[in-house]
């Protein structure tokens, strides 16, 4: 079968049609469905639980979670009454609501490091910040970040060259994630310039084999800030909620000292956070960083409460418990057809790659074929569990990846 | 009388000492009370038309809108409506949802310049965006701007310059607003290299008289982005949908190649925008800016039914006329207590400083006594109309006004 769809009486491809004239490109950033296999939908009209709905009106088994942003499933009731509630008050004001208060108390309780929080919307403004705190506290400008790690899409970070600069990166040293001598070369090269390290708390970079942290690696970034006076800056803004309710790295005993946090933190609703530890409290106070949404209520009030379900429910152990179905399925399918594939990083944010791939076609016909049995994976980059996965929809999702996995098969060869 | 509250049963008293210990200064950004006079609250329960409520439960006549957002009066009905049929479908998906082409094709048709949308969710995304796009267009590094001009707070542009090293600001050229052989020295000083010039339609910086644009001045920058081949970049952030529907330089008959926009443009959604020209639609096509929560569908359905609302109501004439009603009432009163006062900037966004009040004592002293009987107003930041500001309202705040004029008289003297 061609897992394409039929073109005819096709909202998604008239929704498209009209974008290209009035947005760049057709569609920019990373929801430009022309980074994806042919057959992918571009346009979504709604989401329930894991599901999502395209603008055609065909309804997928979600693992992309809106990239993250879905932590307990699109539209959990008592996240979005928690946010009614508010918006029936007021979201954006003439100064923050309590929920301000209590969302900070609430993220000072729970993330270990955390003696305090800030609030911003994006995942790179809370990213941007901790680097500027980080050169606030110290007044040196080298920060070590990890080639090809995605820390956001400001000129400093974005991983396309277009519109940047030399010097939007000039103070930013590449070390290799979880090679501790790179790291030194890199702390090295900084001398006594040296204001952080900012690490991801596992290697998720697109398109290659995720990494788990070695602990020895982690334990010798805090030891390199500690040692020189540096910040350990973790980005936890992919990762955020979905490994350890009170940090990432909290399994390793390994703390920073500035920590970025949004997708995941309000359910969906726009958020991002950074936590900080007292000593870059009077720095985080003398950076200016604002933005006219920043203490909106909404968001907060969905976050309160994003936090409340995640805690009475369990929901590490369900992401780890329902990933790990998800991952042992698909080995399992992977070996009785014969194809070999590669899965990494946690179950709760996994990624597979199949071997001998590097254009990524197996990955692309796998997911185009799962995609047209209701399923929606991503062929390079990680997906994502919610609390909205349950044992039922894994095994759901399984029955149509055995059947892309024989589609594969059946094409590319065993092997 | 004190008008400074009394600190007995004060929730915005114990909100402070909360926060004070969970966030960085007991609040970070612009929206920190100890930015304005004694006595005005830091926290805020709700919002409703052109009120707000403090959490002591005080209610103002609010003149700030949230510092901008607020267009059509806090919780505008159809604006909410339109919010919440969004948001039952579907916010944050895997794709955007139908209302990123309805709002990318409204924008289009309703601003001049604009051939092409795309979507963020700080003003601070928005001027980024357009920098960058700039020089992916160009090649070109140097970007114009007026010194002391508020474009966002990234470390490119943030006041403060904590944890800000030389190099984001390595190629930014300073002019003065209004002064066009400032603006040829430094684009003379750009040699070959200039890439666009960043301004603001009108001079809004932070506690100075407010300057309207000199038609020659904007002309000249005009010609000057065309004659070298560079990008005329319009901040409309702060200016967007309150001064000409399509565009605030369009009463000049100027138009930019980009502009950003953002605050107003959702009544209060937290939204931004680039508007650009055909000839950068190839360089914001190569341009990788993204956040998780970009196209999320209700800030742009309540961008459209903003929009809707304010073509219906005729909202820039009403801006004028209440705004002009405003400021002819604090005029007659400034001359009838024998206060001088400057008032500055288009009535729809005005600024009022006094004379000879270099240290805003009396501009302090003027706007605690104008909040002590419920009008919201900022000593040294322009304040905003709305649509849910009408006569009757403004005549409510004129008689507040007329106090505080009569207490600044009394206290300072006459002149």
């Amino acid at each position: 079968m061609d897992p394409a769809p039929s073109d005819s009486d096709d909202t998604d491809r008239r929704l498209r049609e009209r974008a290209l004239r009035v947005t760049p490109g057709g569609m920019t950033g990373h929801l430009n469905a022309a980074l994806l296999p042919g057959g992918y939908p571009q346009f979504f009209t709604d989401g329930d639980g894991c599901r999502v709905r395209d603008a055609n009106g065909r309804e997928y088994i979600d693992f992309m979670c809106s990239w993250g942003p879905v932590l307990l499933g699109h539209r959990h009731p008592e996240v979005e009454a928690a946010a009614d509630t508010q918006r029936r008050l007021g979201d954006c004001l003439n100064g923050p609501t309590p929920r301000f208060v209590e969302l900070a108390e609430r993220l000072v309780d729970r993330i270990a490091h955390a003696d305090w929080a800030m609030f911003q919307k994006n995942g790179t403004d809370a990213t941007t910040l901790c680097l500027t705190i980080a050169r606030a506290a110290t007044g040196r400008r080298k920060v070590l970040v990890a080639r090809g790690a995605y820390h956001g899409s400001a000129p400093w970070c974005t991983p396309s060259p277009a519109g940047v600069v030399a010097e939007d990166r000039v103070h930013l040293l590449p070390f290799r994630y979880n090679d501790v001598a790179s790291v030194d070369a890199a702390a090295a090269a900084a001398g006594d310039d040296l204001a952080g390290v900012m690490v991801s708390p596992f290697r998720h970079d697109y398109g290659v084999d995720q990494e788990l942290p070695d602990p020895a690696f982690a334990r010798h970034l805090r030891r390199l800030c500690n040692s020189r006076g540096a910040v350990l800056m973790l980005d936890e803004v992919r990762t955020g909620f979905r490994l350890h309710d009170a940090g990432s790295w909290e399994p390793l005993g390994v703390r920073p000292d500035l920590a970025a946090w949004s997708k995941a933190i309000a359910n969906g609703h726009a958020l991002a956070a950074v936590t900080g530890t007292d000593s870059l409290r009077d720095a985080a106070t003398r950076v200016f960083a604002t933005g006219s949404f920043w203490a909106g209520g909404v968001a907060m009030a969905a976050a309160l409460a994003t936090i409340e379900v995640a805690d009475r429910s369990g929901l590490v152990p369900h992401l780890e418990r329902v990933g790990r179905r998800f991952r042992d399925g698909i080995a399992g399918q992977a070996a009785s057809h014969g194809v070999a594939v590669r899965q990494s990083g946690p179950v709760q944010m996994p990624l597979m790659l199949f071997a001998d791939d590097p254009g990524f076609e197996k990955g692309s016909f796998f997911c185009q074929h799962a995609l047209a049995r209701g399923v929606y994976l991503h062929p390079r980059h990680n997906v994502f569990l919610s609390l909205a996965h349950g044992e039922a929809e894994i095994d759901l999702a399984l029955a149509a990846t055995d059947e892309a996995f024989a589609a594969v098969a059946q094409r590319f060869g065993r092997g």
